[in-house]
């Protein structure tokens, strides 16, 4: 039901998950399957009358152990390899009605704590080299389910966009001796005309290569490389940032903001000096009432026109 | 107003456009910039009275020549330039209300003696490295005006996607001293599962690796690399080839099919021969009321789910 193909053109994996056509699309409040199940109530994905933050796996994973043997075989351009992997679903709190930007601090402290557990659990089961954790919010970036919950994708590869970035940040280390986050940072940081919040441990900053019109990535000045590495107090203070990021977003156009959120961390095999923790996040809204879309030149080219001055939105959130 | 700004971690160039913000939003049939300008009636972008094709400038465009120099000093990690490049709009016919699909195909035999010229036109200007013809077709897509239009960018550097491509085309052909596009064809060809119309000069195939649920592209049997290469005849298969699979997409779910078409040509500088032509599609339905979104995995890991089989996509669309 899920294979990965291979793209020759592109030199990347393609996942065909056609069971995924099934999934859960906007049920009603009444039958969301991430709430809790209510005594004599609809059974969802957590047989229990209440939680606090529940993880399970995906019900329509793209990634599964164990995975079946593909039911196609390649063609010799185009090889084929079993969906090896784990998706998971977090649930933040058993509140329907709420989103990240609801909750309490130590809510999010406690998620962290979470994610950390997550992604150490499954960066040591074999055959995973890159753990995703992320969150896709509202209906516009095509969520299905709107009660308030993250995902984690543990891939059998490294994904192209971080395998990418890892090879631009090791050529820089080698060039210079030094990490591309950590001199990035300190640019922004002497500039500071697009940094959004800079605090002791972490920074939010409108790159000023944003591709998106509200793009900010939370970026660390301690040299993590994952969430792994992260001490108590550094997952407090992400946990901050984190929600000081959305309320922001919520704040900026007076709605509950949509966006893409992404965790980009260090592959799970081999050592990777030069690369940094980082969170990016991509809103889709480029007004309060207009949307970016990634067309023509974006999706089949990989060009990105961003209709906004990363300056310009810097300010906005630095204001909101 | 528009310059492009280096993504060190991606090695990218991004397009910051402000002045677009302020182009035509969905504006009324009655004051559509695209059309003729009727007698007495509101100045369109074609002060004439009626036309049969019609190519001019793009009034807000991401690229233009000569350009303004950068507003913005640059990150040391981060150069600027400024956007030189040229962006162009083909407006396929002075109906408002056709669309491709609609026209007929001596229409669109004209249209691809445009795209040539305009190619072979474009392809010589001073700093230009990479023409991309296509079209953004649907609200779905993004599309801010409904008249039927193509467009065209002129870069200054050949986009990340194609040079992928071309990177990846340079080392089958080292390695096999053969076309990775013709090679990858005749393997469709002899599984055949996946043709959806095998012509004379092209095919049109779901192609295994499919990203998107109803992608389709057309490749050549001749070994051209650009269309500055073909003959009329050529030409006018192709014209007919286009037509075909913008009509198979009509029929598929019973309502006019947004898409994106790009034209994948050998960048401008440089000899290429181990690339050749492509058209492909990516329409955003999964399913006749299902939009696919690029979401999480797509965005930020460049991971494509599909959640059809590309077997399957090939026999609705010959079925079609």
């Amino acid at each position: 039901m899920s294979e990965l193909r291979y793209h020759p053109f592109l030199g990347t994996w393609v996942i065909t998950a056609t069971h995924r056509q099934e999934r859960t699309f906007h049920p009603p409040d009444d039958f969301c399957p991430l709430c809790p199940t209510r005594p004599f109530g609809f059974p969802t994905e957590i047989p229990e009358p209440d939680y606090d933050i529940a993880v399970f796996e995906n019900r329509f994973p793209s990634l599964t152990t164990p995975s079946a043997e593909p039911a196609i075989e390649g063609l010799p351009l185009c090889p084929v390899l079993s969906s090896q992997g784990v998706c998971e679903v977090i649930c933040y709190t058993s509140d329907h009605r709420a989103t990240f930007a609801d909750l309490s601090l130590s809510q999010v402290r406690k998620l962290t704590r979470v994610w950390r557990e997550r992604f150490i659990d499954l960066s040591v089961r074999p055959g995973i080299e890159y753990v995703f954790v992320f969150e896709n919010k509202g209906r516009e970036i095509g969520v299905t389910l709107s009660h308030p919950h993250g995902q984690i994708y543990a891939f059998p590869f490294v994904p192209p966009v971080p395998a990418r970035m890892l090879d631009q940040e090791r050529r820089h280390f080698e060039a210079t001796g030094r990490a591309m986050t950590d001199d990035w940072l300190n640019q922004e940081l002497v500039s500071g005309s697009r940094v959004v919040v800079a605090g002791e441990t972490f920074a939010a900053v409108v790159p000023f290569f944003a591709r998106y019109p509200f793009e900010v990535h939370i970026v660390g000045r301690m040299g993590r490389r994952s969430l792994g590495e992260m001490e108590p107090s550094e997952l407090d203070d992400l946990a901050e940032m984190l929600l000081d990021t959305v309320r922001r977003y919520d704040r900026l156009f007076g709605f509950s903001m949509p966006y893409i959120m992404a965790m980009f961390q260090s592959p799970v095999a081999g050592d990777h000096p030069y690369t940094r923790f980082r969170v990016e996040f991509y809103p889709p809204f480029r007004t309060a009432d207009k949307l970016k879309y990634l067309a023509g030149v974006e999706s089949a080219m990989g060009t990105f026109i961003n209709d906004t001055l990363p300056e310009d939105s810097a300010k906005r959130l630095r204001e909101a």
